[in-house]
């Protein structure tokens, strides 16, 4: 597996494999990787030639008082893991690569950036969408992969992908859970063994709204109201029901919407969503 | 030659090209070509293996007022000029294939889009910045020409290609102009025979201020005067003195600068510019 730390290394192995007929599937990650990444990586694995993997804790994303420096650095076992699953190449650019002095320039996805996330987190998209064009530029992949649980950020990358012309198809793959339901993430590392257990709320609720749903539920208010009491145990950011493509709050279900809540719980804030779309509206 | 509509056949052919080992040169334009863009055509034409124009008036980049309407449209003379360089394709795309419904993302390049032609096209850079990317995308060029007399929008892209990791070379080609100094321009075409006189003070003011730096005058405020005074039988919309590379403003000229004009002659907007090296400063 070959570690590439610059973006003209990076493309010119890029440049290589399309030459040679290969696909390049990229998963664009900030490292401290679980299995939802590992899912990631082994789709790439298996659905293109070459698989390429970056690691890099993107600084314009988090805001002053964000989690930045504690952020989780776990390098030696995210290297182990992808040589595990087969990737091809792990891509670690360093932040003064990345940001030089006089860097100037960025990229806003207006609309599917608003609300949600974006209240508490103002620059979070802005340093998003810039930094997976930065890593798209250098990587130039036939496919990258996601995770739906940053279900809005999801949605901020296909605009921008189809928008900006960047010839990427953006595959989206489902959440991945503990036994218990709560989401994947890195930032479950700061949770302490009661907050842990507390945090079941979030996909509890989502699940409790989901069993709704599929019983015929179309009604938004009674959807969040029942998410909102379930969480009761954490500090809500938002429980909302959205257009899945666009964003927009939607306060019935009418085509697929996205069911997403943000909650701190102690010094985690954490994330998750569901995606739902009627059986009346699909096909 | 071949005429290429979408962003995903010009990928396509590039990538062809570059599998191939072939360096692709592109020059962007918004069409009504006259001797300038054939500079940038022969540039790409001697330097590059392939070598592809684009014709495209790009509507973000004009503002509610402005001259996006009667922008000169010359296809047939555009595409007989490009035969007769010898450029291998051209791409064409249309504003509804470039700007669907819902396109929503947008690049922004801080500091070098500010002052000079932003104060009165405050959108322009923006416009700019996001069409040359998605053009970039779609023909990932090795290299890219563009024309010095467009000087802030050269520096703003070359920011842009370096701090998105693009993997372009931005090669800035120089000014070219009538045998009489008017820099050319497509909006020359907007001039009356009266307007064409008068307008001949933007690069004649410009040319007597270079004489009087290479005479040594170093202070910006002597150099604007003199600018300021040759240009009075137009309306002025600025007369600056810039770094070349920050488009910062400078009061003496201590390293490569740009003196930069702009001005209302009739209906026309005209840009012009000069750049200057000191001689103590170089290499």
């Amino acid at each position: 597996m070959k570690l590439i730390h610059t973006a003209s290394e990076m493309r010119a192995w890029s440049l290589a494999r399309k030459a040679a007929g290969q696909t390049v599937g990229f998963v664009p990650t900030m490292g401290a990787l679980h299995e939802g990444h590992a899912s990631l990586m082994r789709a790439a694995r298996a659905r293109d030639d070459a698989a390429v993997l970056s690691v890099f804790v993107n600084p314009t994303q988090f805001g002053p008082e964000e989690d930045y420096d504690r952020y989780p650095r776990t390098w030696e076992a995210d290297q182990a893991m992808a040589v595990d699953i087969g990737m091809d190449a792990i891509y670690v650019p360093d932040a003064r690569e990345m940001y030089p002095e006089g860097y100037a320039t960025y990229v806003m996805v207006e609309g599917v950036s608003s609300g949600l996330c974006s209240r508490t987190r103002p620059h979070f998209f802005r340093g998003v969408a810039t930094v997976v064009t930065k890593l798209l530029n250098a990587v130039l992949p036939d496919r990258a992969y996601f995770g739906q649980k940053d279900g809005q950020q999801c949605a901020v990358i296909r605009r921008m992908a189809r928008d900006l012309d960047m010839g990427v198809e953006i595959v989206e793959m489902p959440t991945v859970r503990e036994p218990d339901g709560l989401a994947m993430s890195s930032r479950n590392k700061y949770l302490s063994a009661e907050e842990r257990k507390r945090a079941l709320c979030l996909s509890r609720s989502l699940f409790a709204a989901r069993a709704r749903l599929d019983a015929g539920e179309r009604d938004g208010a009674a959807l969040l109201d029942l998410v909102r009491e379930g969480m009761a145990g954490v500090t809500i950011d938002y429980v909302e029901l959205v257009d899945a493509d666009s964003m927009c709050p939607v306060d019935r279900v009418r085509g697929r919407v996205m069911l997403a809540v943000a909650a701190l719980v102690g010094n985690a804030r954490l994330i998750d969503n569901i995606m739902f779309t009627p059986p009346e509206c699909a096909g």
